[in-house]
């Protein structure tokens, strides 16, 4: 449940975090795996890469709407006619790249996961559980589903790179990544920061206060959040500080969020008048 | 000036078309070359393909935001601790997928260009016309321009696949894109079109009347508009149509896009009473 990241990046635009003065409620965060497999869940637009066959071998990237497999491998929906469905019936290697836009930040630190693997046309007899997951994300794609040229292609995942922003980043297991659950609260996760910061600050600067180490914090903004908690950065008097503040109790649905959030307050309380 | 698209894709969802009934006038469109420039010029956010180093030689997709110099040239700007950079320091081949986004309709209906080439990392003394170039496009990106892992790379052009969505694609010659000029209108297009849709709806059935070949047309909405025509899907007793209307004088600025509708409204209706 730790983050696997390896450090190998720079933080762009890091400022000196303060240090905790007091104890730290341990924070879990979701696994890289568990990310790359969540983002790959939310998403459905990706760049295939392919190994062009003029010129021969040349990296050649190009747009392919995907869905996911129960678990997790990709399922693309290309025309024999294409570039890369070409490429990839000489030379079956091939990555997706799926990244998700990021409105308000450097797209640098935005997240994306890149699902390295060997792409096979499917053979007749597992087309229908493709289609299946594939219309239900491209309804669009029932314009076309019949035509003669257009055929499902899966991915067989053999790497997962995975970068979750600046000086996030690693190499995921690949069967971690087929195991891994996504989160269930992506869908709601936005909505759920914008709720948070307008309208309860004060339950945000108390998890900030009682359980991340920073009990003279001034101010708290979440700024991401997760089945398993919620990220802040907060200000205080020795400088700001990029913290989190755990889940005490399960999420795993949507309408989990607002329940772990009510009773992540009343432990922050709690605390407080405990000390 | 002619579409030199190949034919090489079905059309999805296309519908039978009327065919004129009357005299057309000659509508010339961009290039694929001048589409593919424009295209590449109007965007910011890549996705980078090189060729992993483990697994190697795989194809590797990852996040790049690019400027372009005069010539068309993308400029990158990557971390020696970056998968990507550490691929085209062994193998410099490499591709950038530019794509735009469909808001509306079908992805793989929204255009695309795939250049590919060499990469390599800029001279020194090469380094500040690239810096300022993708500055301007990437401020955000002066957080960490003096990063001593951060260096610059030049993508040097060899092949350019155009995609304009269903059916309309091609292969460019690379000094046609070197030497295309990007479409002036591109930032205000999306507004244009709505006015028109909005506010001139009468002068669209003009022109498509007038100019198009279909006398009979009862409807005719502006789908897309460039530096030298407006593509108007039209409705007749017939069935409907897509057709374009083109422009009779310069674009050479986007100040330039309403005198040159007014002056194709006149035309068309100059025509209408000519008849």
């Amino acid at each position: 449940m730790t983050l696997d990241t390896d450090t190998d990046h720079n933080t762009a635009g890091a400022t000196p975090q303060a240090e905790p003065i007091a104890q730290v409620t341990p924070a879990p965060r979701p696994t890289a795996a568990e990310a790359a497999r969540t983002l790959a869940d939310h998403q459905s637009q990706a760049t295939l890469s392919t190994l062009a066959i003029d010129p021969a071998g040349h990296p050649f990237g190009s747009v392919a709407p995907y869905a996911l497999l129960g678990d997790g491998t990709p399922v693309v929906f290309i025309s024999a006619l294409a570039e890369h469905t070409r490429n990839l019936t000489a030379d079956p290697r091939a990555s997706l790249l799926i990244a998700t836009s990021n409105t308000f930040g450097d797209p640098m630190d935005a997240g994306r996961v890149t699902l390295l693997g060997t792409a096979s046309k499917l053979a007749d007899h597992d087309v229908a559980v493709a289609k299946e997951h594939y219309l239900s994300r491209h309804p669009r794609a029932r314009a076309y589903i019949n035509y003669g040229d257009f055929s499902f292609w899966t991915l067989r995942v053999e790497a997962v790179r995975w970068v979750g922003g600046f000086g996030r980043m690693a190499w995921c297991d690949p069967d971690h990544y087929r195991a891994a659950q996504p989160d269930p609260i992506v869908p709601i996760a936005e909505a759920a920061l914008r709720h948070l910061n307008d309208d309860h600050a004060d339950a945000l600067l108390d998890m900030a206060r009682a359980l991340t180490g920073h009990p003279d914090a001034n101010r708290a903004q979440a700024v991401r959040v997760d089945r398993y908690g919620i990220d802040l950065d907060i200000i205080t008097p020795r400088g700001p500080a990029s913290v989190r503040a755990p889940f005490t109790s399960d999420v795993t649905r949507p309408g989990d969020l607002r329940a772990a959030t009510v009773a992540l307050t009343a432990a922050a309380r709690k605390r407080f008048n405990d000390d």
